[in-house]
């Protein structure tokens, strides 16, 4: 890994295939200035499907990027196509991350025998996805909904901080620890970075209806047969993210009324600085102490 | 153009640089229910950046999937990344849209020449780029917000349709008209798909909003110098932000509340049907007349 | 059973020994003008307390009202306090209703045996009952965001008509069929009196996330052990309870806005009168055809 | 009374006819944990029902359990039925509370006379029971918010500590001093648990709502005739309800934000402890000092 | 009054002493658009302050505008200053309004014997005159809010209407009838423009929630003493009138949800036209017919 | 000027012609508990309407209360009306200030040529005045929702200590300075009071909402000539208004969360007191010291 070492940025290659919650901004969560000078970022998506087919016309392409990196994100991990992606991504022998979703759980075990980390995300729930509900605009509320929730609750720090120290491991020359984490409830108690702790449970209790509603969308879109039952589950599924994601948003507000949020921009550098008070300037934590 | 014509399945390659709004459901507009067999949806990005670099680099992966049509979304299309990309897209003679932000108004001409489709949208705003403000997660949060407004004031309907549109002359052999649109205030007046006059009303104010957010993020990225000037003010912007989310989820439930709000699945075939009581079946609009 | 029959008054005994959702306002939902002249009820507690002592002492008094027609209602009925009391009633070989939650499920087989009735609530869901959190106006917040949700999901409703059919049942010297029912997402879905689809599909949310804040209180209180973790669950448990009495309201609202509000008095006679525009009057549905 | 002194365990006999926002959920403010090791609570209630042929008939069940302390509640305890009940409590000898709303304020000096405690709640408002308007679910969602106010407001908090005073009096083998209060807007604003000024006058306008809406109630209840006027007037009284719980709410949504949310469970000795942030352990009051 | 008559165009004089929540906007709600022909509105004030030497210095301009009719609006008409004003009109013979608030019914009899007209209203409340609570902003927020309740709760309908009535006659060269009318919350209800009952019922909440907060300032300001006392009640005497402002705002949006709200702009020649539908023309009512 | 000086009540003189958000309450800031013993304030308008004949009839009338420094409020001053009325007062020597909104930018130099004063305030929006849309009640409404947002942003703060200042300049016998002043939105972040920096920013983000919605009821009532289209942008302007006016009041909320809002009443001498925390009383800002 010599000739990496000496690469001064390093090169992220996200594989997208179908769509969870945490999809649309991976990339974007990464360096969400845009000035961030240690790491470039390339992704290669199927949209929508996840497909064997789909998946094996479009991988090659993040291979042909040659990145240091490797991250592949879908629904459900364990399904042909994007167990696929991570059998390739194994092979190439480059450090590769898996996210995905509740269903995802299942490939745990391969995915430490393929050699890769993990990022299973219980509360990042499967969409309503039948014809009588879902069209596009409704398809992008939901993606909004969760995305406040997820962002809220911590999922998409814990996200790009473990990607990060992987990144930071590749730059300082050392073989990464991969994570292997799942994202539940308790995780995301522990993890949280909200100070008031009503608003740490008002986060937890978005993340739990999120759970929930991953559940019911289950229940209407595999089990129940007759569209006048399950247009109704989804309908609920839908309000539920509705409601979560109001609930995420008041706390936050929260550590607003009490300027106490806390904000980790990425330097330049890569490396976060760290803030509470709104006007007050983000430092590194190395600085406060 | 034979041999595309007797393809069955059109293929789409989306290419991303830079973010606005519109971008990351971009792909799944087209094809939410992951069912549509008329196409295939290919996308690569460069993440947050968007420089002449990033493009160049990435640029061709796009061109090697073949797509029988093209589309280019960032923010600016006139900056210099951007405008490579419009380039290469106009010099492979196959068709390409642009999608765009309000500086990329300045670009019109330009596309026009290049004979690509624009649909430059005024309430896609800028986001308050700025260290103290922004990180990871302030930046997921604006995106949701901003995808909510941009989703209930129609301009994702807008976006799929105009694009939708394309892909049917594709199918049908046939030279397609490209949308070279200016996506303002009036322009989601008048192409609304909410039967409420108030709904309608509010989603444009939530519309109106956004327009205004982008003149102070602007101000508040390009001109103020000083950040307890500039960071009241991105502050100031995202909270409006939030509010024209609020505004937007207000005005489809009025909808909601009246049974009367529109959907418009894909089809498998890839058109679209139309339904506006929840428990009542989709239907192409032929069958209804 | 003749002297029965001939009484033109029928006595309902309700005994209550701990406390859920549905136990406060028990006796009212039958009687809610208190103006019904076929009824008379009494109802015995031991508090929010449920031990076998407890109800040893307390049941002989409800026996001693005479009652027509028993009910018992308490959180998990195949405890040994609420077991004792549905053995007695069982024994008296009058008819009986037992009412529980979610964890009276393992006593379904147990109480058909006893020829008894069951009305299984799985979104009446056990309270936050860590002492850190719990004291008697958060017990009682609780106890009023729960209530909500169950009148406006319709529990409430399912009940009061369950009972107000053995009730006339008895009035018309019939043997009673005893309600055996299991009230999940899909009854409330199925049976809920809201018109507008939304309002059903908020409703129904409200319903689940009951029974999700259930299960976060069944994690908080028996299996976590430290309070820095137990106190955040049932704090979300209670945001959770929170957010979804807005949720119900919110449901109610809706058909508030439409005019539509089903309204089901009891008449002086018992029978349930039924409406639904506000300023017309009530009727018996046998007029309205 | 010796041999009640001996008796480590006092019991509480509660006789509840007709019910008040104070009724549903009073035995449980006693013991809100089901763990209180020095009390046990016995209730008879005759429902929504308390005319005098009701209150003979039910009120022997509660002596014949021999309680230390008495407690009626109903509402205007100067109508035959509560009478009576006061009454039988006076010549038992025991002590005993009445607890009333506002219109019992007439019958204070009858009460002194009796020997007996008072609790007076202005802000107990009547229900708007007329058939047009109340059913079972309406009259459910009353008590919710009723109830919502009551507790926030402090009134729950002052019900369960001046119970709980007689109780210790009575353990100590004291005489108990009975509580003679009438809990208007300004014992309201005397006795408020809440710090943040702006939350204590919001939970003050929830009380003072809920003096208002009882003054509509008796006028739509007692006075107007015609359906047109006073539905109006039954449908006014429960929409200030609604807001004054929202109200409510929002005063203890202010404490949790500053994390001063006064908690006070009760132990198992039946004294309570004290606390005021979510993550700190309550402490009996002489601990602090 | 030949003169008068001829003149094609009356001129209305309004004098204003001290502050009702009517007043600001009096003058404007008679000409909203300000292109009515047929009048013309001259107003003279003496600001916060009515003692009686500020009217009797600026009461003569008011006549010196020879006015065709007179209205006086101010707190409590039977204060000494306001008292000044009617005798003043009333002695000048031209047709004069008094609008007052509820202190003011004590005149009631006194204005009849003037021949002046009245309209007292009991939901137009005072203010919390504290000097620990009241600055300009806060007295600027109070009037926002209530003057939300009386435009959503019809009175200012009522208030423009009666006026236009005695404009209308006086034009057509009639003795006009003046209004002599107690708008209470029975008058409210009766006379609302809301079409749905529950958004009525809301109205008339709202308008309650003021009558209770005019007495809870009267407590406030002219009885307690201390200002511990008496800051709480008047911060809550405001809280209540912000929340009367929102229940107002949801009454209108309802009308707005259904699109059925009522607006009656005038007419260039002073009539009002009147519509519901938003997207209709207003008309004048008998074209309708 | 001696005279004056001598004279120990300074008198201010308003006029109105036309109205804007800061017309209805002008006069009230100033003396806003009415005990202000240095001043005495008089106001002469004429409603709604202001052209060049109605202030040439009621201009004189300010001029014969003799007052010692004079204020013109109106829409656009630039206008012949407002001209005209400042014309006059520019003529009479004595101190003037001109008050106007975005549109009376344009008469700036002119306005110091004329040695007067000016507040212009860019948040002071125009109002929908299409006869489809407006009537008295929605007048009122938008006047109330644009009255929150000029409070609570600071600008009536502004406009009182402004003239305040002079008049403190006219009590010590000095020529007073008169204000120069554009009320822009950073004008408004500089002088904002509002202690919580996201308080601040959503009182921002309300006012910048007043600067749009003015924007699209500029276009709707001068641009735009089909009711098709011009009735939604009215629409949507005022809902622009409503939903400022909900910032605006959550941004004083979170002051009252904190118990830091800033009070600044009159005291009698004319200065103002200030205070923070509610239950503290005022006190001169020396006093602190």
């Amino acid at each position: 890994m010599t000739e990496q070492e000496q690469r001064p940025i390093k090169k992220v290659g996200i594989f997208k295939c179908g769509n969870i919650g945490t999809s649309p901004l991976l990339e974007l969560l990464l360096d969400e200035l845009a000035d961030r000078q240690d790491i470039k970022v390339r992704t290669v998506t199927t949209g929508s499907k996840m497909g064997l087919e789909d998946v094996e016309e479009a991988l090659p392409k993040i291979f042909e990027f040659n990145p240091d990196l490797f991250i592949v994100i879908s629904p459900n991990t364990a399904l042909p196509g994007p167990a696929k992606a991570r059998e390739a991504i194994s092979n190439s022998k480059r450090p590769g991350v898996v996210i995905s979703d509740s269903p995802g759980k299942r490939a745990k075990a391969d995915i430490e025998k393929q050699g890769l980390g993990y990022i299973i995300i219980t509360g990042d729930p499967m969409i309503g996805a039948r014809k009588e509900f879902l069209d596009a605009v409704e398809m992008a509320l939901f993606n909004s909904n969760v995305s406040k929730v997820l962002a809220v609750s911590g999922v998409y720090r814990i996200v790009h901080q473990e990607i990060d120290k992987v990144i930071y491991a590749l730059e300082a020359g050392q073989t990464p620890i991969l994570p292997r984490l799942v994202v539940d409830l308790p995780f995301i108690r522990d993890n949280s970075e909200l100070n008031n702790p009503y608003a740490r449970a008002k986060a937890m209790a978005a993340y739990a209806l999120a759970e929930k509603l991953a559940e019911v969308n289950v229940q209407a879109c595999f089990m129940e047969k007759e569209s006048e039952k399950y247009v109704y589950l989804v309908a609920c599924a839908h309000e539920i993210a509705q409601t979560a994601a109001k609930l995420a948003e008041e706390a936050r507000e929260i550590e607003k009324y009490n300027d106490t949020l806390v904000r980790k921009p990425h330097a330049k550098s890569g490396k976060t600085k760290t803030k509470s008070r709104l006007m007050q300037p983000p430092t590194f934590p190395e600085e406060v102490g």
